[in-house]
């Protein structure tokens, strides 16, 4: 197995069903920790090119149901990258403020230079997902044309792909992951948090009720990926309920898209280059 | 040794020549390498709590001369942190728009949120350094009674003490970095960056211009030391010919720090605790 096998790119469609939520049976945690952080060190060094090159960007955006895991997976996985060229945003319920522009608002304004990474703790698919599940569009201070349209959702997931094209030919790329966790193991993530002091700041009772969904966001969430896979923009359904498992997943994702990338350090600037033999004497003259 | 040989917290006056650029002749890099590691292991437990509790900020400002080793000290120590919970901002030549602000416009735009570690790789202190250096505020846009006061540099540092003073009352603290870099480590730096491919992008001939100029900083330096130590938002000024030793010293800095601070994981909310028992046994009911 590798990560391609959990890749949608646009050439097959997602039935969740279909996918793992545990790691393949031969799989073992050892072994597959010691290869995420082997994959990791290579990805830093690709990290410190890209920075330095500072053409392209790369984004990560993250969804996932309540305690699939995400947090942990950037702790994680990300926490090997330099944090100077990195950037971890999460978007939450929105504020007043976001929810007085556009939904892509505040994404824009969070979107890392490029040369750095960014991840994203969710993203603008919240805006096709939670609120397709809620209804929350009914409910929008915004014109009815837009509000009572039929095609609203149909509309945003063309709306998501060509933003997402247009930061393909502007210079960046986006891996979309969905951390697909089972029923059952929310279920024992959510009694963890219930139970374990050091938890229970992840608590939020709330959550039960977006547990109740769990068929609804099913649908959401095939129709998301099938709406807005891409080449250019995959999305990878990763199983959830084996968090070592998940983690070296997604350092293969990061570091074939990264060696994809193919970044370098930069030449010397000819200008900069031109002055190097004086400085280079001027220093060694220092020691005489 | 410890870190607080380092400090300056108002109590006594910075003079650089007594201050060490090298590690003290005791220490073992391997040794404290080690130390370094299982400093930060902690300051990442008490990072998530300061997370969790989201109540206090705390924004650890570095200064240094070129090539004193600020990139790889962001990158070593604190890529030891969870990426989700720090935020690491660059703060280069003002572009236009930053220069048509007040200098700390800059800095309050990417402030960390309460809960975040924020490091700043330089800051607002470039703009008692480099711009007094060189004399930047005579051509500052700006009226007569700003560019030509004769008390230009002593009102900012009373405004940054300010400033720093209302951060701490508001929920941050602050802890401010002075990378002590010899001449000659500087000069052996340098060539490398001119001789490493690796490393020309690091490589800005200008540098040259403000090595040429030492002394002045030196001067600039205290001066800003002097003026703007307090208990509440200390300097350190450490010694950073030897990177290892160095990053110790950060590790001990940000390990006591945060120690003092003190967070604890937040108690579950009344409210929320009130629906636990219900939540609990719907859970549980599942499995019957």
């Amino acid at each position: 197995m590798n990560a391609r096998e959990y890749c949608f790119d646009g050439s097959r469609k997602l039935n969740l069903k279909e996918m793992p939520t545990c790691a393949e049976p031969a799989a073992k945690k050892k072994e597959y920790t010691a290869r995420m952080e082997a994959n990791m060190a290579e990805c830093a060094l690709l990290q410190e090119k890209l920075y330095a090159a500072g053409t392209e960007g790369l984004i990560i955006a993250i969804q996932a149901r309540d305690a699939a895991g995400k947090d942990s997976l950037v702790k994680k996985v990300f926490g090997r990258l330099n944090p100077a060229a990195l950037e971890v945003h999460s978007f939450k319920t929105p504020s007043k403020e976001e929810l007085s522009h556009d939904y892509l608002w505040r994404l824009v304004k969070r979107l890392p230079a490029r040369g750095k990474i960014g991840v994203f703790n969710r993203s603008h698919y919240e805006d096709v997902l939670v609120t397709r599940v809620h209804q929350m569009e009914k409910g929008y201070a915004m014109p009815a044309r837009v509000t009572q349209d039929k095609n609203f959702y149909q509309k945003r997931f063309t709306q998501i792909k060509n933003w997402e094209q247009y930061l393909y030919e502007n210079g960046y790329r986006m891996v979309k992951i969905l951390l697909n966790v089972s029923k059952d193991e929310q279920r024992r993530r959510f009694i963890d948090r219930m139970e374990l002091p050091e938890k229970h700041w992840k608590l939020s009772i709330n959550d039960m009720k977006e547990r109740s969904l769990w068929k609804e966001y099913d649908a959401a969430y095939e129709d998301a990926v099938n709406h807005t896979a891409t080449a250019e923009a995959p999305w990878y359904v990763l199983p959830a309920d084996d968090k070592w498992y998940t983690r070296w997943l997604m350092s293969e994702i990061l570091l074939d898209t990264l060696r994809d990338m193919a970044p370098e350090y930069p030449p010397l600037d000819p200008a900069e280059a031109a002055k190097v033999p004086q400085a280079m004497a001027e220093l060694e003259k220092e020691l005489e």
